[in-house]
């Protein structure tokens, strides 16, 4: 990855937002400046510093993992909390203006502010390097395609553990040692298996439940693979499907390809969100869709940018975002149906390969 | 679990804090006070409403799961997000000084100073839930005991797995179905395998390398059981063991004995660490011992009090912690060995019920 390349970008940020340094604390924004993919550690990148390196911060549990994957930066392991010690090194140097994310817990916050040396102003700069995050590289891309066609293998595993009296959690396990066994580092988040009336929850974790005999079962997932992540959501059914039901599917499935259709750069995500919202308002749903359309996908399995009502944001070639629309009636069930799509120069790129149509077991 | 009993614990030591209202945003504490389990809502516990009900808000996609969970508060859906909604509530009823956890991001923290009323004054209160949740109820007690059993079951497909060739993952993977199967809710962290020259690292998430012909392997996991966390580690040897492992596993064994032996009340958590450490100093292994002896486990598998140098902290009945030590010899290998101990009227209780003799596989 141009670790270095990204460095550079950020620092012409930097410049425009009139910061000396940035103190970068938010881990999934370390591993796209530097590679580091432990979970301690601060960056520090200096806007003058053209050409020069960056500097990392961790401790002595992470010196073997940070010499082996840092790249394009100074690595320092420090004796007190990496924090503290970055802050020195910006205090001695007597930076002016430290930019920091505001992602950053207020108690951090606070120890910046008695840390740094007193002539040095702190300014917040919230999602500067999220916004550099949207607009994927081709490499990324690359790697987000195999995530992608990882994660969608797994769906045949959760289709031959799904049986009535099964544990919901079962069969996510199922899914889990598949992803494992295919190269998976890990889930990009807790799998979700709700069946029944489970399915009415937008987000059933699996649970000791078990799998009924008929009704809707929402299948949630996706894997990280070499630090990139998938996302994907089937809904099946069990036993005999009811017209009610199949109304439901066939709407949460035709919002769901309207949205898709939306995307195209130049739109903004509230009207990618908004053709899924018309299309299940028109079908007597609206209210029964209770969440954003979708949401970027990368590095981080939620990330900028959000599709959802009103928001302003145009999409770009280049960026990865989730479609994702869903219904949830109380004591009923649920359907959600959501693949990745890659905006690219004249519109959108499905990039999740499975079916679309209802399966019933 | 007594979830009122708690809030009156928390609303005198908001009196004692002289605060009129706290907005509590960490997810565990909330779970802690009233039973939510989902990834979004916020928790406002007044001072003086003595006998009534917190209120806790969250949005659409948690109705159902608040309904269901949600004990000794009202629930309050939000149309906004959840915090500006609870400090809208707090505003309107003019509430003077608002405490907040010192985990709130930034960002959150001046969403909470643009909303809140002029007159209301925040104050930080850091830690003082955490406090609370330090000395566990005996029904707590109870599920962790749960907990840890379920962890220690782990083990035994853990041996079954390993053979020289098979991925970390994999093994992992086949811990975790077991989990599930088992009845966990799923992992209490990303499950640690690290083989050969990896288990000279602290934090060796399982990876897609193969078990060696020769060498350690550290596994270090844990189970979330009816929300209550377990965490353990035992490194096993594949291949013939040197002198020189046999001399590490030893050294670190009997610094575990020796931070067990430690455990109990009005010991400082500094104390127990320094059991560990001298051990580890005498036999020559002193600068490889790179990280803390223990942690708190309960809701969270981090929590207070930390077994680290210099900590002051006394233990009391009811505490209960992870006793860890482990030495990392980078290009060599490494060795931990951990136990959960429950602090006692007398001294500590260790829970794990797994053997600590060195295994060779």
């Amino acid at each position: 990855m141009n670790y270095a390349g990204r460095q550079t970008k950020l620092r012409a940020a930097l410049g425009a937002s009139r910061v000396d340094a940035l103190l970068v604390s938010h881990l999934p924004n370390i591993h796209y400046l530097c590679g580091f993919t432990g979970s301690a550690g601060v960056l520090v990148i200096r806007r003058e510093e053209r050409g020069a390196k960056a500097t990392f911060y961790t401790d002595g549990r992470y010196a073997q993992q940070a010499a082996e994957e840092v790249r394009d930066a100074k690595v320092v392991i420090a004796h007190k909390p990496a924090l503290a010690e970055a802050c020195a090194g910006l205090s001695r140097a007597k930076v002016r203006v430290v930019g920091f994310e505001t992602q950053l817990p207020y108690a951090s916050y606070q120890q910046l502010k008695q840390i740094l040396h007193a002539k040095t102003r702190l300014k917040p700069l919230p999602g500067l390097i999220e916004e550099l995050r949207i607009r994927k590289e081709s490499e990324e891309i690359e790697q987000i395609r195999a995530s992608v066609v990882l994660g969608a293998s797994l769906f045949q595993t959760a289709l031959s553990a799904i049986r009535p009296g099964v544990a919901e959690s079962v069969v996510a396990g199922e899914m889990e040692l598949q992803a494992r066994r295919a190269g998976a580092e890990k889930m990009s988040f807790d799998t979700i298996v709700a069946g029944g009336l489970r399915s009415a929850l937008p987000h059933g974790r699996a649970s000791s439940q078990a799998i009924p005999e008929t009704g809707f079962i929402i299948l949630d997932w996706g894997v990280i693979l070499a630090g990139y992540c998938s996302d994907m959501t089937r809904t099946v059914h069990v036993g005999r499907v009811s017209p009610d039901h199949r109304r439901m599917y066939q709407a949460v499935l035709e919002a769901q390809l309207a949205a898709v259709d939306a995307v195209k750069p130049g739109a903004t995500t509230g009207q990618v969100d908004q053709a899924a919202r018309r299309v299940l308002e028109k079908a007597g749903y609206g209210t029964y869709f209770t969440h954003s359309t979708g949401h970027g996908v990368g590095l981080e399995v939620h990330e900028s940018p959000r599709l959802a009502k009103g928001q302003k944001h145009k999409l770009t070639p280049g960026t990865v975002v989730t479609i994702e629309p869903g219904i949830y009636i109380p004591g009923e069930g649920g359907v959600r149906i959501e693949d990745m799509v890659l905006v690219t120069d004249s519109g959108g790129e499905v990039l999740t390969p499975t079916t679309k149509e209802l399966m019933t077991l």
